[in-house]
């Protein structure tokens, strides 16, 4: 079968991949509207097509804070992707290395940061974060990450509790005894509790800056206010995101949020979006609706379950192109 | 199979009930455009997610005509509930006292108002009443419930004569000869015709509250005008209702129809809303939209088939463990 | 089988009519949008009920042109009843008079003018006529409708050609060799060409003014500009009719027209529509659009193919039941 | 089985042709959105019809460019015709010319221009050209076209690349190998790369009007802005086209974006329309908001399917009928 668009990997992943796994991966919260939405907004966005413009020459480069990406699409964080591929996060590291574009690793990985570091040496990496309840876990993991190399914090801000997700609760949704969260062992280690805090406010923010020199981006904003509230704590980026509809349903869909933050941002952070790209031209979408740069989430794991590192470049070459194919259809 | 949400129970129900009671209750007026509706009005609103809040205690009880319930969800009037259940309302009546929550009994119970009040001593109960031809069987049955401890009356105002419910026509619908509208029972003694009085009007209400002391919720309102004669008429409280789209078909989804039922009220007296209920973020749009309580009617018939009260109080469980989800994720 | 709504008698009909015949009767133009758009039309308008108003007693009875019907629905003019039922448009005569409601004849009816009125002596009936190329034809059909004691003459005016029904087409749809358009018998003896003149302006209302003293009441109008246009020519009524969508496909649902019709009318003649009729709620809407009466087409043809005459009087029955209920519901 | 409208000759085509080549010509670019909505966008338009207006003779004749003919719908430029029928673009030009329309040869044709010219002499025919790498392919091309009597030349705006068209990956299309590019087979003799040149510019027009006399008409214009530069540039006709969805995906339908070119171009040049065309009502809604001739694309190559130039007579035929009833139905 020839992969000639993301929704054939998706397809693969659906059919290859344990049920348990799959439907993991493809929850979305109550009655998955919004995670659907993600999608169907891009599609009732129209473009206006220009013609007899030179585009036999197209830089599809784009810089996110301060460094270079082969193109605007980056991977979102995901938990773990043992789930899809043996080598997890590690094969993960290594075709974003290979493509040139950014990784953010999830806390939830079932590599260390360590391993996924020493897979892929040099690679453009963020850590996304959730804070604690015992603030101690966290300062350690930011500290193990800016010592690795990575470049970016990443502090997701949708999670007070994690969204209700029917199958996962049918599903007796566990990872298999052979899988760890490897990052959160040392964790538990100090807080045997549920690690995360729902009494976290903005002032964590600068409880966070105080920890680290890396830039923070915040992810899972989708209001003008909470973006307003974002720029106002000094972080360094948004992620429009509801994390692919996982947490409150019906919830507007991130293409359409993204417009308001955009606005409300007015250039003082980069603001990028994940959620719902599945074509080259959702790129174009989001960028021409003021993002700086999208990030994949569910396609990369579908990537990852075809055929590991490869199956992801795969996924990204995929976007690569028909990224640059809409640019210069659109003129 | 796991009982995860409403709609499980809702399954649950459609395939272990006779279907003549399956039928009665999901019945709506001819072609069910408004039962469908009030659900589907719902999805079309969208929340407004906003992060980093302290949503590490929450408090969801609220109080109804001065009486403190433990979440905003009430059950509605519905009829007949030994079809779904053997012991009929006595078990939603403890389900309801279990939960710490109103139970609105209906003047169409398959209990008397004395079995209800005697399974579940205590619980906080409004009853359900029509005016009959009759003034002297309202009169009697009104007095019996203030007698009993019932703390509100419901007056029910959208039903001159029965909606068309096709299936029901087609099932030939009637109680099995072993169940009995017991309530009326008596009061067919004093009149012989259809009970119900196609004649009432706003006046009656004076009548109504020269006969009791109980505070006075009318039922079945959906336009601003009927609200501001409502409040008008020294009504405590009002229920938005379509009567579960069984009446007049194709009029307004409850929730769209609170919207400006809230506005006319101006705070002068409680609004409550009923039907389309489904999931704990409807409740919680539901207050956001104004309601003070939101009552469910199918849902909690599915609970009984399920499991008597056992299973009405896992649906009511259900619906308050995913508010106040949604009220955290909302932030 | 329970005859309870109307879809029950159009699934009667699908299921027994022959397939040549059915076909010709539901047939709509090229797609079929307008046709369907019709129903869905309807659908879009919602009521706001209003409620404790005394509907004890309710008077559906209405005038149209003076005559008094028994409720606001009677019979729009269709073609070869035969096909539906073995008495044809006899049949349909005595239902209508059973009724107490107005009958439209068409031209193209298998039974003459003369049959149909020995059917139903005294009955209240309208004759449809076009006018043909032989204006001796027309005129002629005029006076022996006038003799015959038809209270009105209805001109469809949407018929210059005849629409493009792809099944007919397919079907190679004519009539069985027994059955005749009796009325045209004669007419055809003067005039051997297609009957209908596409050359017909509005001036030709002024001749057929000058043959008859019979109020005439012009169908097929859907705009405001036709609407004003008839009120000036001297009609006693309109119509507005899209011919059951079997003419031009993708014009406006008649119950659409309607609005800006009535509003162009202002009361000077009587509006009445045909097009999309299934409930007793659809007549209530139509009326409160300001239609003084609605004719029903299909409906009426799959009453005759149910029981003939008989069938015809319970589909008018069912509307009429469910157009009061519509109304006490409604307040 | 009766060809009855334009979606008999779509099934039948559908059935009969080669996988390969029924997925070539129905292909659109990505998720065939724009594709799909060309046809959609008409049913949303909706017409308003007059009555009693004297449609007895009507006149469907038009110039386009100074050239009459018999109604407004010619033969949009579409390729490989031998895939269809083998005769290929001579039964093409056959059935146009007994048609009396206009028949735009693309480029990338099976026949030969001679080819084309000689089979039916005497028609009236453009032709569809690309801006070639080396210009000198494009000019020999021209001088061909202006020699055999081609009346206008039709510059392709919109693909400077070729869009994504899935299944034709999958299928790994390309021509079998006794079908050829017959026109361009001398053009690769003096360039061996990819023919077509995406740095084309408006200036190229200026270039291109340097070689010839013959009008040129620009095709795949969808905004005002590039409207009003081809009016500047000193075309003689827009073809408004989104290459029948084509090229780039999720850009509007043709028939919407005939109503901002209209608006812009004011009466200046011609203004064609292609794409979605499959009735003649269709025909007329193009022609109502301001095209002067519609072209049409997949329907043209159903009708060769069929039965070659018999065939695709009987599509213009079917569409002229059609046009003409719309027509005298609409007033």
């Amino acid at each position: 079968m020839a992969m000639v668009c993301l929704s054939d990997f998706e397809a693969y992943a659906k059919k290859y991949l344990p049920k348990i796994a799959w439907d993991y991966f493809a929850a979305g919260a109550d009655d998955c509207t919004t995670r659907d939405e993600n999608i169907l907004a891009y599609k009732r966005i129209r473009f206006r097509p220009r013609v007899l413009r030179d585009v036999s020459v197209m830089d599809i480069r784009t810089k996110i804070l301060g460094s270079e990406i082969s193109f605007p699409v980056g991977i979102a964080p995901t938990g773990f992707h043992q789930l899809a591929w043996p080598d997890g996060e590690k094969s993960t590291a290594r075709a974003a290395r290979a493509m040139n574009t950014c990784y953010i690793a999830s806390t939830y990985s079932t590599c260390t940061l360590e391993e996924i570091s020493a897979a892929a040496p040099g690679g453009l990496r963020w850590f996304q974060l959730y804070i604690h309840r015992n603030r101690a876990a966290s300062q350690q993991l930011v500290r193990r990450a800016e010592a690795l190399g990575f470049q970016g914090l990443v502090l997701t801000a949708d999670l007070p509790y994690t969204g209700k997700r029917r199958d996962d609760v049918r599903n007796g949704f566990r990872l298999p005894p052979h899988m760890k969260v490897k990052n959160l062992e040392r964790a538990f280690e100090v807080c045997k509790m549920s690690p995360l805090d729902p009494s976290v406010t903005w002032n964590d923010i600068y409880w966070l800056q105080s920890l680290t020199r890396l830039p923070i981006i915040i992810k899972g904003i989708l209001t003008r206010e909470d973006a307003e509230l974002a720029v106002r704590h000094g972080v360094q980026g948004i992620i429009v995101s509801n994390h692919g509809g996982r947490q409150l349903d019906e919830g507007p869909a991130t293409i359409d949020a993204l417009v308001e933050v955009v606005e409300a941002v007015r250039g003082r952070v980069e603001v990028y979006v994940d959620g719902g790209i599945r074509k080259g031209s959702d790129v174009l979408k989001a960028l021409a609706l003021g993002a700086k740069c999208v990030f994949i989430g569910r396609p990369a794991l579908w990537g990852l379950a075809y055929k590991g590192e490869e199956g992801l470049q795969d996924v990204l070459r995929i976007l690569q192109d028909e990224f640059r194919l809409s640019m210069a259809l659109a003129g």
